[in-house]
């Protein structure tokens, strides 16, 4: 193994003071002169003919600059499938929808203006779950489909299927088969800063737009179709991305409101900003898709899977982003956690009036996850297998490529099994481990003088891309690495650095690559002008992709500064010589030049200083990097070193009638495990302790890392227990921190087990795989799995509230007394 | 000659529209949250002991938020030689000396808290002139040397001195000698935007300055230099350019305000902005250095120079910044304009106690050319041939070294000459060709019934650097060519817009070079941390260095761009194979790869089109820039066209010892001359009409050209006849636009005839050579010239004022009046 001076140390982020101390800049702090405040008119139905819109007493309030509505803007069309516009027309479909905005001098006077504009509606009959809008008779929600003709249902054009073996041959075989259904609800992202941007044109009609984005370059390519769509022919934008408070999915597409401070701006010749309120990103922005999940899986007597059969419908709402496309990387998991022979997976997507949904960390893999992860533990139970067992039989091993062509290199699975066993204490947690599990009567911990609290301890297995997942042609992200003469490295990316850690690890991965201190680094993002073009941070591939990059762009940077070292040295032989010749007056000083003597490879650079590999100790063939760039710098007619790097995954895309493809360059395993204490008189959920094991390929800083999977488990048991975005025919019911329960610091107080498995990837920067997403995937059913250890009872809609165990235990109670 | 698509075509400026328009952000725009206004207590003495500094009450004033003095602060050296400090302890030596600062919430708290410093003084005793100065019981203004060593008397250790030939010998050989006096004056640059900064730290202690400056790398330097001053050690600055309202040198120094900003930023942890107010930006900026020049040149009887010998004084005021190194450029034309074989030029620079000087466009050649010009007249007068064909005889000629070292390639100046002659309607213009000129009362044209007013023409030539001029160990320049996978481009460099039209510049030479239209080219400079190295823009470099570095860089993109055209046009070869393959089933299909069949220099590009050379016209072989690289990016492991470059051009320091060396890597000459009417009665003179011929080299972008003459003009004329920064004792008297007089546009109401000679330089890009600084160089010489043509008064001193003119024609009345 290759010895590192800094990857896979444990240091403080260079981003952390700033962020901590309220001092970075997000897009809530920015403004500009003559800058101007938009807001949005939303729609208050959720599926209605908009007959009239009245702005006039809008237009009229002192203050106000512009009033926008979708009959006086040219046409914007959003989305993965451009079902959306950026201003609605005809109709609403949605409570969220954007139906006109106004641009005021203040916020206040912004918000009046809104009020004062009166909508005309037709209501309409709308629907609100997939099985209600899968019904003959259920009003059509698009009237249209794509092409523009009449669409009569409400089913979503982008269909996922992925089949392998024989499932109904398989269960037939089986001797083991659990069925079940498991749904997932709408959960909102939660970033600590809301959304918004600042819109700007120069005289020239060029756009700059200031906002909060993972995708600064495809944002870029929508923003230029608009400004297309506006008329503006052959006119660019600049994307510039703020500090980010967070994004976790949401900045994966452009949103309305980036549109309307467009047109906004390009009425009112001013900057315009919108940036959306708590209540407006609870009710405007685009939730997790939720599931409902049908899932058989089966295995033979010794537990060997030997089937999963898994079909979901997802609630689309009323547009499509990139929730649509989240069974792409559902069918991750579903065809390949652990070894499964025969598989079907199919997906279907539906229109309703609710809102609509996309992207969220882990991208449909927590949805699938929850299902099978819970369900394995039936079949285990089913197979009178410990949970740990079967998912150890059945484990992902190295250097196999599963049925849906996912090439699995290194897979430390089993390690990451076995970790959180250890760590969770497995087999005598209950202090009765020959007990059969899943029966509370028996199986509790008895907890105080009365049995009012049962514990059990649950584990589920994650599977997930780690080497970027290829959803674009380009899965691409360059790197520039800029070395000024006082050996100060500037590493500019096109990567979005949004509280993962991403200028961190971007920062050790050169200093690494490059030989340089980390001191020397200084990390530059989010400007599409400056910064090299990248595919976007998602798919947990910012520090895979970019890391990558950058070893390759600092690899030519070594070499350019060997070159230059070869020609610095030479004067150090030279003089040498003539030490020699001094000495020996028979000596015969040949007639050297550089390129003769050295070749680049022969150097090294450690910790800034550069040297001859064969005499590492010779004071007088060591010099500094400084001073090594300097004088290449400043003899005539001079150079400096600044390298560029594309690095594109070796990955493909989906083959869209196969659903085969190896999706990701490499993939990421893991396990967590939690033991929790169940309150049998509140119903409440306790968490006494979390194991989190998982395989990363290799740690590049230990602190970011530890964040990431803390960060990613308070979101995961927050999915698991407390987070449910409300809605009642449409409309959100708790767009707020109070009634919406996000974990926060003071909920976390348990222990938390991490351990890092280290399986050197050698797709891998440095060995590392991607890490942003998988932390939080198979948490709830860890949880899951635990609360049915404790109690017997099987939640099987997230989340897992007080209510719901109480409805259940009396249930079982109820079950218990008649069987007596 | 080359044809070129968009070299030399006449086309609006991209940063024209938001500047005109007040949209562009200049320092005086720029606000950020918690941001401080910081304001400067100066000296209100010349020269004094600082006995007490009472900041007591101003830090008592709330709002105040920091209270700095030399006395709380790290030292802080700034300026040419460091003898300077960026905060005054013990004592004054000029009125505009900081000697407290302070930061407040608001600025009209920080200017009240300013009011409120008490500082004790003892008067010293003060020198205000380079005589004064220079007397040996004259107080001595710097106490020690830059080692620490007593200091007894006042002269700036920066001595210049040039000789070649002979030039006693010369003198007693010459047929006709003249020796004269001439003097310059202060005057200030007067930037339409006034300078200012914004200095932040981060929580890293690593600075983000925006400041108004030419050179953002060198000034970086500066400011990470002051950073280890204030004990942070390893931390480092990075400076951000704001669009700036003109810097025509202000910017080529860092000032004390920038550190002061920065000194109360890192004190209070704030950003803190310092911007000048228009009376500030008078007192506290620091103006072009004043001459006294002695002057002697001497010709033989066919009018052929055969000696120059100039020694000038210039008076440093109290510390030291670039002004001190004009003398550097004045020895390029006291050395090599017209072909002279003996030459003295020596400079002796002394500390006075006025306001310190530095840089201002054309860097001292406009003083040393009024002494030359002026007495180029004089001496062709008493050899009996006229102004016009004395140059003529005596012009600088292409293809030949000067004893200074210069190598002159092309050279213009017979062409410049002759086309202001021609302009001017040189023998004609008096009516009286024959007259002997300077004899006003014979040769003038009178004008209405009496005559009151007099007319009369004059020329002057000019000879300066124009491919930059090495004044640092690089004096290079970077570009880095980003081209997105749309085809557009982005030129990122680290030169600066400053009003000249650099942007302009760069964006016509990258499409030229690279083969793309001009809408494609978009330029983005001003940031230490995404731009590539530059020493900065001055010297009338920035077009020259940077246009040929974006050529270099667009050579590279070209030879990418063809390489990935290879393997896309061979798609076309290997379809018209299997078409050819089925009309003749004989045909056989070679196994060729792209690489066998073409090669990167078989293809061309022009207007965003790829084809073969060759075959210009055959459809299949023509491709869109955005298809081939939409091509190599989308592909698996695609990759993206990134290129850089770094020009430094072939010219060389001067030898310190000998005064000697290649400064530039060419040379610009030029001619100007002005026909003007001396009112007899008032002394006004005003300008009937000016012609300006220059040597550019290539026209690149006509408009900014004209631009780059007419703004000159506009300041040569202010130099020669109107601008005067006046003291008394080392104040200033005038530190407004009411009394310190510029010329605006409507006193531009002269028909103004320009003229552009190309002699396509080798080295230039494109042929062109630097225009930015010449264009007032011969003005005021010109004028005077015109002006002793119009009534036979010589004024040596600049400004050409009414008073002095009326002076001068009493004394001519009185002398006529006592020969007769």
């Amino acid at each position: 193994m290759t010895q590192f001076n800094f990857i896979g140390a444990e240091v403080p982020r260079p981003d952390a003071p700033d962020k901590a101390a309220g001092k970075a800049m997000y897009i809530h702090d920015m403004a500009f002169p003559g800058m101007l405040y938009g807001k949005i008119k939303f729609s208050d139905r959720a599926h209605a003919v908009i007959k009239h819109i009245d702005t006039s007493r809008a237009e009229k309030l002192p203050g106000v600059r512009a009033v926008i509505t979708g009959y006086n803007t040219p046409e914007i069309r959003i989305g993965f499938i451009k079902d959306n516009f950026a201003l609605k027309r005809d109709k609403v479909r949605q409570f969220r929808d954007e139906v006109a905005a106004v641009a005021a001098t203040d916020p206040d006077i912004a918000a009046e203006a809104i009020d004062l504009i009166r909508v005309e509606y037709e209501d309409l009959p709308g629907v609100f779950s997939p099985t209600d809008a899968m019904r003959e008779d259920a009003p059509v929600i698009h009237e249209t489909d794509l092409k523009g003709r009449p669409k009569t249902d409400n089913i979503v054009p982008v269909p996922w299927k992925f089949v392998t073996g024989d499932v109904e041959r398989a269960r037939e075989e089986a001797d083991y088969v659990v069925e079940e259904y498991y749904t997932t609800p709408l959960i909102q992202q939660s970033c600590m800063g809301t959304a918004g941007c600042i819109a700007e044109f120069d005289l020239q009609s060029n756009l700059i737009i200031r906002t909060k984005t993972q995708i600064p370059f495809l944002a870029q390519n929508d923003f230029n179709q608009a400004l297309k769509d506006m008329g503006l022919k052959g006119k660019k934008s600049r994307v510039i991305v703020p500090t980010l408070g967070g994004s976790f999915g949401t900045g994966l597409d452009t949103h309305s409101y980036e549109f309307i401070s467009i047109l906004l701006a390009y009425k009112t010749g001013r900057p315009v900003k919108i940036v959306l309120n708590r209540e407006e990103e609870f009710t405007a922005l685009s939730p997790r898709q939720p599931t409902e999940t049908h899932i058989v899986q089966g295995c033979d007597r010794d537990g060997k899977l030997i089937l999963r059969d898994i079909r979901m419908v997802l609630d689309n709402g009323a547009y499509t982003s990139w929730g649509a496309t989240t069974p792409s990387v559902m069918m991750v998991p579903a065809s390949s956690i652990y070894r499964v022979p025969n598989v079907f997976f199919k997906s279907t997507i539906v229109y309703t009036n609710n809102t609509y949904c996309q992207a969220m960390r882990g991208y449909g893999n927590p949805q699938v996850a929850w299902a099978m992860e819970s369900n394995m533990d039936q079949l285990a139970e089913a197979a009178g297998i410990d949970p740990f067992e079967f998912r150890r039989i059945n484990r992902n091993i190295p250097n196999e490529t599963t049925p849906m062509g996912l090439k699995v290199s290194t897979c430390g699975m089993k390690e990451c099994l076995e970790s959180v066993a250890e760590k969770l204490d497995w087999k005598s947690i209950c202090g009765k481990s020959d007990l059969k599990r899943g029966s509370a009567s028996v199986c509790t911990t008895l907890v105080g003088s009365t049995p009012a609290k049962a514990r059990g301890v649950g584990m589920a297995a994650l599977f997930h891309v780690g080497g970027s997942g290829r959803v674009y042609r380009s899965d691409g992200s360059g790197i520039i690495l800029k070395i000024d003469d006082f050996g100060d490295v500037t590493v500019v990316s096109g990567g979005v650095e949004m509280g993962q850690g991403f200028d961190s690890a971007l920062a050790l991965a050169t200093a690494e690559a490059l030989g340089v201190t980390q001191d020397r680094v200084k990390i530059v993002t989010g400007d599409t002008a400056t910064c090299p073009w990248d595919v976007g941070t998602h798919a947990s591939r910012g520090a895979f992709t970019s890391c990558n990059a950058t070893i390759m762009a600092s690899e030519k940077a070594r070499k350019k500064i060997f070159e230059l070292a070869s020609e610095h040295f030479m004067r150090s032989v030279k003089s040498r010589m003539k030490k020699m010749k001094r000495k020996d007056p028979d000596f015969e000083i040949p007639d050297l030049d550089y390129e003769t003597i050295f070749d680049p490879s022969d150097f090294d650079m450690k910790e800034n200083r550069i040297f001859l590999k064969l005499e590492p100790d010779d004071p007088d063939l060591h010099a500094a990097l400084e001073e090594i760039l300097r004088a290449a710098h400043y003899k005539e007619q001079g150079t400096m070193v600044i390298e560029e790097a594309f690095y594109d995954p070796p990955n493909q895309m989906l083959d869209p009638r196969t659903g085969r493809g190896n999706m990701s360059s490499t993939y990421i395993v893991g396990a967590q495990g939690a033991v929790v204490e169940v309150d049998l008189e509140t119903g409440k959920v306790e968490i006494l302790k979390v194991a989190a094991a998982h395989d990363v390929g290799q740690v590049l800083n230990r602190q970011t890392l530890k964040g990431q999977i803390y960060g990613a488990l308070a979101q995961g048991i927050g999915y698991a227990l407390s987070e449910e975005y409300k809605t009642h025919e449409g409309r959100n019911l708790n767009p707020n921190f109070l009634d919406y329960k996000i974990l926060s610091a003071p909920d976390m107080n348990f222990p938390i087990e991490v351990d890092f498995i280290e399986t050197n990837d050698k797709t891998g920067p440095f060995g590392a795989k991607g890490v942003g997403e998988p932390g939080l995937v198979p948490t709830a059913p860890a949880i899951g799995n635990a609360v049915y250890d404790a109690i017997g009872i099987r939640i099987r809609d997230l989340p897992i509230t007080p209510d719901k165990i109480l409805v259940a235990l009396e249930e079982q109670r109820q079950k218990r007394d008649s069987n007596k």
